[in-house]
């Protein structure tokens, strides 16, 4: 009996004859030597958006945390438990990250659960309706723009949600500090499972584009 | 000038080309029909340790948590943001997952910070503090045991502590009600980054062992 | 009737079929000239850690003392009877080895009994009992770290005695002196019985490593 | 560098690729079952003398006390550290064994120690005299039979101690009333490294002779 899942017993045996026999030297290396991501990835738990598939990124490139809908909470230094600030203090404090990347993506559960502002708790402890809560103005506000479709609804608050959570890492002193002095950028991009595509938010405007049209 | 940085623009051109370019009719299904991963993993934010790439998965096959140290904190219904047990909410009750996998690995960041228990804090806010914190009866224990290495001492913690993160998701109701049903597994796994091993818990004894050796 | 067991009798002759026919030369020329081996082994009397096995040793290479758990006493020149200090000084002084490894294994029966605090004595003499008192302090405070599975605490009170040995080795004086000199060198090692794996400890840090990994 | 000498971590490389790999199963089973060796070997620490070789000797089959000169002292509950007797405890009450052979050889270091009567001590703390002093008595009768040859008395005495030590077998409680139960054997045996003849101690007369000339 294995004591842990047949199929990812079978994907582990696929990394150690592919990605681990082709790359030992390097994750030696990074064993021996520690990690230095450039970049540190707050993205979406969701299993279609995996920020190391996206950004074709191997062993040591990327810094990642995913939680639901990828949010940033506002600092809050109230001794509390905060897993996502957490991580951010240890990326830009520890490890000194250059960039952290906001990511979201279409047909989120999570922004689709902020949007159905009626609907009943998961569960008793509602830890998702409260997670949500972060986000709850905007999601009000979404909700109730009944001239949009649903859909758009969706992509809208997908959207607001990172602009929101790119003013929330703004709201840490080490980011804010750090960002002036020009040694750590934001960014803020957006995935859509369907076609691949990755819209990258613009920083003067806030909008998203693809960069695909510039090249 | 670009908006994200240029060595994840240049890695997502390489998505583009590559996985999506072989995998686009999975992404699109997967987009139109919703995601159903069987498996939830929780892991740590660390780079060098990417489920999908230890485990070898492609898009819609795992729902990830990343956090420092992949820890699950206990059940609190207590209305404050929890992201780790939102996520954990959301990947039983609504993906209905099959399998939660708590993932740590070797030189981990957080574990080394909770073992220092006389460091400084990172920041004002001491958010990596409070957050291992979660484990600090164990650290404190550990980091007396003065007999063992340091890193005899940073594994002994890492693997306490996933066995602690699988004790503290049996606290979930959802989790322990499905757990008893047969219908939801739990998983200990830990990440050598060096040798690129995978170390499984044996559910009777709580053991970590390398699965290829029962081969 | 045989006055040895039959079964060593039949080893016997394929030794002699076999090794000693092919070998005969060598054992002459050891008889003839004595012994010079370079290498003293201190090991445990397990049946599943022979030393010349593990190390594909012939005749003359390996000084061997097997103990129980591998253990080297500390320096007491007490006019007491002590069969490893004996052998110790005889290596030393007499054969003038290069080397002293001190080798232990998973599953040490010694170790266990060790760990086994409360354990009955296994005859009114309680040899055991006695033997492994030397690494008692230790042995208490491994046993009582509960948060470490028993299987945990066994390997790192088979890693702990082992430097504990070493620590030992250096309390004769003829042992540091050639040491401070270069001409003797200490290692230890830990040999797992199920995998076969033999891991090397690291003289600068005390960490037991796989020398394979490194190759 | 290695932390370990070279030529037995080539050594190690040899076993893992030869023995290991052809008697993985067996390893496997010893560590999941535990050993169950039928006899116990008490032999000396000469290199040229390994029982394991001498017996043609699996993983699993003996298990083994290496001392100089291969003595066991006489019973002696004193709460001293006995490292030979702790070993006879073990393999007796714990592995309950069936057979103890105590096995001598030519040209044994130790032996020729003893026979020296007014030899200096190899160092200050004299443990290689205070260990041979067990069989003092009989070293000085021999030392004084000048009609013999040298190598006369060295054999001589080489017999005589294994005789000296079956009796003290005796001496222990557990061996004395198993042995005339008919659970235990004892058995005494002598190795010619010259010219790998075993010769064997008839239990009746106490003489030592070669098995193969009664085939």
């Amino acid at each position: 009996m294995a004591h842990i899942p047949d199929s990812l017993l079978a994907g582990y045996r696929n990394f150690m004859n592919g990605r681990y026999a082709s790359e030992s030297g390097r994750y030696r290396a990074l064993a021996r030597e520690g990690q230095t991501p450039e970049t540190m990835v707050i993205a979406c738990c969701d299993s279609r958006a995996a920020p190391e598939a996206i950004f074709d990124a191997g062993p040591g490139e990327l810094f990642v945390v995913r939680n639901v809908a990828n949010l940033v909470p506002p600092y809050e230094p109230d001794g509390e438990f905060h897993s996502t600030s957490a991580a951010l203090e240890f990326a830009v404090q520890s490890l000194k990250v250059k960039n952290i990347v906001v990511m979201g993506h279409g047909r989120c559960g999570g922004i689709g659960a902020a949007l159905n502002v009626n609907a009943a708790p998961l569960s008793p402890g509602d830890f998702i309706g409260k997670w949500m809560s972060l986000i709850a103005p905007a999601a009000e506000t979404v909700s109730g723009s009944t001239l949009m479709t649903q859909s758009e609804r969706q992509t809208a608050l997908e959207r607001i949600s990172i602009r929101y959570s790119i003013a929330n890492l703004r709201t840490f002193p080490c980011v804010s500090i750090l960002e002036g002095k020009g040694r750590l950028t934001l960014s803020g991009a957006w995935f859509d499972i369907s076609s691949g595509e990755l819209w990258v938010m613009n920083r003067a405007t806030g909008d998203f584009e693809r960069p695909e049209e510039k090249a």
